[in-house]
């Protein structure tokens, strides 16, 4: 007997308070080099590509995540957990769930390192899996007050809202334009798939924090430049993968690059993070590899 | 629901005849270049390695095998098919059973394809899984008249001359040597760990066939060059898997490794094979990528 996670199943037994504290144990499990997180490989074939991303916790477990770049949307993809000592596979997660709620959590992982403890409101720009993942995962180290959110289609917003309020119960609406959701939060959450900028950098208020899920490459990011010198604070839950972006990260040659700062770093209290209240954060999140596999070994027990 | 096959499943509805008919396919189909089979990749984590072998059918499927290099002997093995269109997990299968299935498939079909047809008489060295699934499928090939077994240890051997006659029906016998289990048979199959010829070429009779599975690396192989200066014919089922070896394929240098023939362009008819009664053939098995995966992907149906 093998287990075997569907979507469904995740969703119904992974709660949000578990999820980020099993990603901060693996944030701070790959900072001290416990959990072994190498770069991704990935091989051709024809229309498309199939990507491995692995990760191994010495003595616990080792395993992966397969995905793929085939043209079809979603790809299940796969998260699979052996044991380390008999080489049995401990479970298996087929679909595409656990993926945005480890996002998510690390994502809580970072707001709850970074941001003022007493952040309450927050604007949200995008309307997908991993927009919603955040709010899932941050509601958990933050008291919400107010949830604006924002995406082009009116459609989609308003069913975003509707589902944020029946799920999560969190005090949410729907904003007509950007500016009128992120204009002065002290959360700011940028989950959209736009090549071009979707904020500007006068509408951040000092000491506030903001997430980066979307693009975030030089000629491709969902925020420009102007955001990235306007940041007192720059952390990403892994500098490594940054550096493999090609276009590269949007940080490269900037002040903001030369202070990148790692998550693992900051919750080891090796790296100072945010060291006044009117310092304003940006968290770009890369989506530590080794962590799915992490996640499934914790939520198999 | 994903449907999932361990072991016992694989040894349940796998017969011999289909899974030899399928891997002809498959070795075709890569032939033709419409089973993409790209080089294997892996990752290091710590103390061992996770591989993953890929495969494609295009516009029916792709999907992977993983395996390990951790100390734990054997890991479970994954191999996953998923739908070209839908991106959907077909079907997976965890455990050890497929792989040397195919590779036991593999070697019956480059025996229909190279080996005399009347040949009857079989020695074989090796008493472990690739040793017996090359009997389960050779037998649906040739109406085998005698197999004849040595291996080490006596305890082995005489066991798996048991379970040879037990499950597959055939009139086996053990040997005492290596040479008596050999010498002037119509069919050879080394399936050894050995690092030294466990063969001289003298017991080789013209006409035969030779399968090495085991070891065939410049300084750590099975059968020495002797064998090699023997052979009339030298096929295996990747020529690039072979290129890949290091230290070198032992055919390297040698006049066999200037005709070494791909199985697919036999069976396509693109090359000669076997051309005379007298021709000695050596067929160096290496376990083609992407043919686990073929083979689960005909399984499921």
């Amino acid at each position: 007997m093998v287990t075997v996670l569907t979507d469904p199943d995740i969703a119904e037994r992974l709660d949000a308070r578990s999820a980020v504290g099993w990603m901060r144990e693996a944030v701070l499990a790959a900072h001290s080099g416990a959990l072994h997180t190498p770069p991704r490989v990935s091989t051709e074939l024809g229309d498309g590509r199939l990507v491995f991303t692995t990760g191994a916790l010495t003595g616990e477990w080792y395993g992966y995540r397969s995905y793929d770049s085939f043209s079809f949307e979603p790809g299940a993809q796969l998260v699979v957990v052996h044991d380390w000592h008999t080489g049995a596979v401990r479970g298996l997660a087929v679909g595409n769930e656990l993926g945005p709620r480890r996002v998510g959590a690390i994502g809580a992982v970072a707001v709850d390192a970074l941001a003022a403890p007493t952040a309450g409101s927050l604007g949200l720009v995008g309307t997908g899996t991993q927009a919603w993942n955040q709010l899932w995962a941050i509601s958990t180290v933050r008291s919400l007050t107010s949830v604006s959110v924002f995406s082009r289609d009116p459609v989609r917003r308003n069913a975003f809202v509707a589902r944020v309020s029946a799920d999560l119960g969190l005090p949410v609406a729907a904003a007509d334009w950007a500016r009128e959701a992120i204009e002065g939060k002290d959360l700011v959450v940028l989950a959209t798939n736009s090549p071009v900028p979707v904020v500007e950098a006068s509408w951040i208020a000092p000491g506030s924090y903001v997430t980066t899920l979307g693009p975030k490459q030089i000629g491709r990011a969902e925020f420009g430049p102007d955001l990235v010198a306007r940041a007192d604070v720059a952390v990403t839950d892994s500098v490594a993968q940054t550096s493999a972006y090609d276009p590269p990260f949007i940080l490269t040659g900037t002040e903001q690059h030369d202070r990148l700062t790692s998550l693992g770093a900051v919750l080891a209290g090796e790296a100072p993070g945010r060291t006044s209240a009117d310092q304003t954060v940006i968290f770009c999140s890369v989506g530590l590899a080794g962590t799915e596999t992490y996640l499934l070994a914790r939520l198999l027990g």
